[in-house]
Order: C-alpha cells, then sequence, then structure tokens
C-alpha cells in the first residue's frame, strides 16, 4: 500500500483527509499521544487507541538510549515491542538532544552530546536519525533539524534553518522507501515569514511526504504562532499533510486546524494527567484541589470517557493524596479523550462546513486553566 | 440473602466451598488481592476481576484516615467509591495501628495512636472499627483485635489474646446484622497451642459468620505456623469458612489450603509488582535483572496472562528501567493472575480429591525465589 494523503473536504483553510500508512489509516486533523519510552505513560495501548487515537509519537532520542534502536529492531519493531499495531511517527531526535542533554557540540556533520541517561557519548546525524528511525519501524520518519533556540535573531535563524536544509537533503537521501512509510520534512526560520518561505521552498525542492511546522510553541506565544502558520502554510503543497510539532492547548489545536494544519503532538494532556490537571469543555481543573474532595461528579458531566464513566472527582482527588498510580492512570485516559473527541468534533464541522461555528462554540465555552466553578 | 459458607468437597483436611455475600459469591479457597487504599495498586478493577479475584480487602486503618469512613459512606460506599461491585472484606485496622501509626497507647477501651499521615490523634475500639467497617459496606466486617508482637512469651501472648476475645464480645455486640454481610472474629494466641485453642473456643462461644487466624505470618516462619495452623484449625468449626490472614507466598498457599485454610489475603503479589518480582511457576524472577533486557520471551511461557500474551521481558525491563508505570502494572496484573491461578488449581485439585498430588507437582516445579535459570 502507497503511503498518502487524500484531503475528503476542505472548510476554509482547514482540511479533513486521511492518511494511508503501512499500519493502517489516521484521520485528520488528528492528534497524537507522545508515547515517549515506547509507552504512553500509565496508558495500556489498547486504552489509547480506545480514546480514538490512531496514531502514537515516538521519541528517537529516548529509544536511541534505552533500550537501543537495533536492540528495538531485533524485537521486533517499535509496534511488537510496545504491543501498538496503528502507526507511528517517530521524531527525529534534534529537540531532545537541545532540551535534554548537556555538553552539545553541533557541526555539519551532525551533533555529539551527552546522554542525560548515564552521561555517555552519544551522536546524531541525519543519516543515523534515519537509520534509527528505520530500526524502530517508524511509519512516519521525521528529517533530522536542528531546533533553533527562541528567541533568536534573524541571522541565527537563518544559518540554523539553513542548516536544518542541507540535513533534510541528507535525510532524505538515507530514507530507504518502502510502501506504506513516509518522510516528512520540517519548516525552519523561527518567526521570520521570509526564513519560513524559504524553508518551506527548499523542502518542497526536495520533497516530502509530509510537511512538519517545528520551531514554534516554544514560548512565542499563540498570536505569533498563528501569524507564522498563517505565512507558512500557503507556500506548503495542498496533496501533502501538514504537522504542527508539540502543540499544543486546546485552543491552539483549534486556531491551528482553522489555519490548515492536519496533525499535532503534544505532552499536554498525558503530563497534566500526571500533575492532576484534567481538561474540561469550560477549561482545566486542579483535581488535588480540596474543593473536590466531597464531589461525587466525574470530572465532566458531559463527558463519556471511562474515568467519568466509572469515578467520582472525590475518588480521583482521594487517589492523588494518596499518590496511587491510579490517579494520573485516570486523569491521562480522560485527558486523551478529551483531545480526541476536540479532534473528532473538528473533523466532524470540517465536513459539514461548520468550522468556523464550532470555534466560536469553543470559545466561547474554553474559559482557560483552573476554572474555580467548574 | 443470607451470608453464609457451603461445603461442597473435602479432600483430606482441604475444602472446596462457597462463601455467599451481598455482592456476589466466593469460590473457596479463595485469594483476596489487597485494595488498601481504595485501589489495587495499578490495577483497574475490571483488570483485577480479569484475573479471576472475586474478592478485595479493603484496610480499615488507611480508610479512616484517607478519605474517612464518613466520606466514604456519603459517596454510596466503597463498591461504588472504588468501582468495585464484587465482595469486600475489611481488616479491622488492629494491625495497622501497631505496624504503621506512632505513639500508641492501649487500654481495655481501644487504642489511640497518631495518624502515620498527618499526625493526627485518632482512636479505635471495638464499636468505632465495627461502625468505620459499616460505613465502608463491607460485605465481611473483621473483629476488631490487639495484633500480638512476635516473638511474645507465653504471658504476654495469653493477656494480649484474652483483651482480644474481650474486644471480640463487644464487636460482635457493634455489629449490626444486615443480609448477606458477616462478621469475623480472628484468633490469636501467637504459636502457643493451647492460647491458640483457647482463643478458638472462646470465638465459637461468642460465636461468627467465619473464623481468621491472625498474629501469624510476623517472622515465626513456614513450619511454626504450619504448626500452629494444625493446633488451631480442629477447634474451628466445619460450617464456617476460615481465613489466614496476611499470607503469603505461594507455598504457604499450598501448606495451608492443605491444612484446611479457605481465604487469604497477602501484598506479596502486588507489591512484588512494584519490585520488579514477578512470579513464575518455577519460582519469582527479578525482571530489573540485565539478563532479561534482550529477552523476547514473556514472563512466563507457559502463562496465559494479558501481560504474558503482549508483552516481552525484555520490554518490561525496559520500561522498569525507565521507571515508567506500566512495568509496575504489567507485573502486578501478572503476579495477580498467578496467584488466582494457583487458588483456581487448588480448587479443582480438591474437587478431584488430587490435592496431594497437585502439592507434591507444586513443590518439584517451585524452586524459591530469583532463579537465575529461568
Amino acid at each position: 500500500m502507497k503511503f498518502g494523503y487524500e484531503k475528503l473536504k476542505q472548510d476554509g483553510a482547514a482540511r479533513r483527509g486521511t492518511i494511508t500508512t503501512a499500519h493502517g489509516t489516521i484521520d485528520t486533523p488528528a492528534f497524537m499521544p507522545v508515547g515517549t519510552a515506547a509507552t504512553v505513560k500509565g496508558m495500556l495501548p489498547e486504552q489509547v487507541a480506545e480514546t480514538g487515537a490512531q496514531i502514537l509519537l515516538g521519541n528517537t532520542y529516548h529509544l536511541m538510549l534505552r533500550p537501543g534502536a537495533e536492540r528495538v529492531a531485533e524485537l521486533g519493531g517499535l509496534h511488537t515491542f510496545m504491543n501498538w499495531d496503528k502507526p507511528i511517527l517517530t521524531d527525529s531526535g534534534g529537540y531532545q538532544v537541545m532540551s535534554l542533554s548537556k555538553l552539545r557540540k553541533i557541526t555539519e556533520e551532525g551533533v555529539t552530546f551527552q546522554s542525560h541517561v548515564d552521561g555517555s557519548r552519544q551522536h546524531l546525524s541525519p543519516e543515523r536519525s534515519i537509520e534509527i528511525q528505520h530500526l524502530l519501524d517508524a511509519d512516519i520518519t521525521m528529517a533530522f533539524d536542528e531546533c533553533t533556540p527562541f528567541p533568536a535573531d534573524e541571522e541565527t535563524a537563518a544559518e540554523s534553518m539553513r542548516l536544518s536544509m542541507r540535513w533534510a537533503v541528507r535525510s532524505k537521501e538515507a530514507f530507504q522507501q518502502r510502501d506504506g512509510y513516509g518522510l516528512f520534512g520540517i519548516v525552519q526560520g523561527s518567526i521570520y515569514p521570509e526564513l519560513r518561505e524559504e524553508s518551506a521552498e527548499a523542502l518542497k525542492e526536495i520533497g516530502f511526504d509530509g510537511y512538519a511546522i517545528g520551531g514554534l510553541a516554544v514560548g512565542e506565544g499563540q498570536e505569533l504562532m498563528f501569524q507564522t502558520l498563517e505565512k507558512t502554510i500557503p507556500h506548503l503543497p495542498e496533496d501533502r499533510p501538514r504537522y504542527l510539532m508539540g502543540v499544543g492547548k486546546p485552543p491552539d489545536l483549534v486556531g491551528a486546524v482553522m489555519r490548515g494544519v492536519d496533525m499535532f503532538d503534544c505532552v499536554l494532556p498525558t503530563r497534566s494527567g500526571r500533575t492532576a490537571q484534567a481538561f474540561t469543555r469550560r477549561g482545566t481543573i486542579n483535581l488535588m484541589n480540596a474543593r473536590h474532595a466531597a464531589d461525587p461528579r466525574p470530572i465532566d458531566p458531559d463527558c463519556q470517557c471511562y474515568a467519568c464513566r466509572n469515578y467520582s472527582r472525590a475518588y480521583i482527588n482521594h487517589l492523588l493524596k494518596c499518590q496511587e498510580m491510579l490517579g494520573p492512570m485516570l486523569i491521562t485516559r480522560h485527558n486523551l479523550h478529551y483531545y480526541q473527541e476536540l479532534m473528532a468534533g473538528m473533523r466532524s464541522a470540517i465536513e459539514q462546513g461548520a468550522l468556523q461555528q464550532f470555534a466560536v462554540n469553543f470559545e466561547a465555552q474554553y474559559t482557560g486553566g483552573d476554572i474555580p466553578e467548574i
């Protein structure tokens, strides 16, 4: 089966489509839960699927350090290793090298760094990153790029982006074409429209199966992120999926879908699940808060997820106070369900040509974080 | 429906029976997973049921401190609170007061102690313990007893046991009879046969729905434990279930069933799950051990549990190294399955009059702990 994107419907700049991969089809716009170390923290794979997720993200950086890409390959690849038979996208490791490792040295050839796990000397290059992702058996492989720091002046951002574009050429050359497997390029250029355009054009020239927008959600704020999307997306091909990396909060997802983004990943629903933050239609609530201790209601009375069908806020509050694993497990499950339901709602709205109205309704309901009155 | 025990078959001293409760029937001999703080750590209730468990144990001591018995009652009782609709047995709190709390003061009236959670002053008496268990809605309530330290000289053990017998009278008086709910007395007397006999006779005189054997598995060793069972069980009525509290390792369960015990609880399968110890037919293995890091086999190739059907030792070893919650979740699920399968095997053997042979086979296979060659 050929890897590919099909656009089913357009609504403004937003697109309803499907991505076909070796391990199944993904309905877009799609949200990918993050399974950093070959597990979505606190979730069984079938529970992740039950929330509606059709694709997971795995982290090249973490998996190369533990258990090692060759080890995963010997054990049948990441799908078999972690018991997830649906599509997997792996990032290239570039971002985590910058955010997690120490003593980095970047050259034209690649990056040498110290493992945050055991201090060992490690190396990543476009060729090695692509090889690792091949060994992991990722349905979607990401080109190796340098993560431009934020803020960066235009010259720094340009140099960094151009290095990533040269690495994109090498990533493409290193990628082994296989039926159902795809390679995505990553647009860089910080918040500078000309650089984003230059980057997008360079990637199109190389030719990728999909185009990611990297280097956002790094502190620039929603307004600048949306502006950058508006300046970048018109330069991306219509017939390929677009992936906004590391985003984001629910309002970010809605705004980005309206601007033509098809794919997202973010640790927010899972990480929040481990810090007592639950998403509701009206905003987040902190279930550690004493006001929930006697509350017989579920997290969200309008939610049909496993946690909301079976457990009270009082119970979850109790679990959190006792530091019981089940607390994070239940909130994570709820949060992932919330995210997937949000995406399903947007897909349905696009199909009906009603995304604008969906966004208006969403914004009227979603007040923000730590809503005391919910 | 009336609470009651029915003996279906006898094989030597071992009994195959059923206990009928308000929330369902329990096949005995039975193992009860421990759900200390209203959760079996790292498990969803339906996963616990899937292992074959028909009854859980809840801890009065922990639940009275957090979230509080009145709170649980307001929220519909422990079954509703924790989403477990099968039978629940609660202990009386006596053991945990001695093992977990500080600054204890024991009088004829009861025990005053300091909470290990927040240092607050707390009180338990036979009347309050029974009231708490009623509020929790336990199908099986345990009489409040004093946990005799081990070792104890005969005089100390006698005084402690006689206090527990006076408290047993008060527990019986405080217990509210309801259809499908039962109250168990607890035989004490340390390792002294005469004291065990005296205690058993005293409890029979009071009259209980079941009889527990307490104060064992506290360091006396398997031989003394079995001897004490042999001296105690003949003094217990044939038509009531017998519960050996806090036991034990798999060989302890087999030996105790052969001596006429019907019920067990122990944290071993769940706690071991959180410390990387997995039970197999041949003994325990430590999945943190480096020798498992590349092993594609499941924990136990002969096991049909969820963990063994879907995950390799290599994957679980990886999860443990990364301190991922899923590691303990999977080992706990396997261990509980192992324990339930062991109990099911013994029930089946008793039905066929073949428990002796079952025990011989078990001992030939089960070598002990940390078996390197498995």
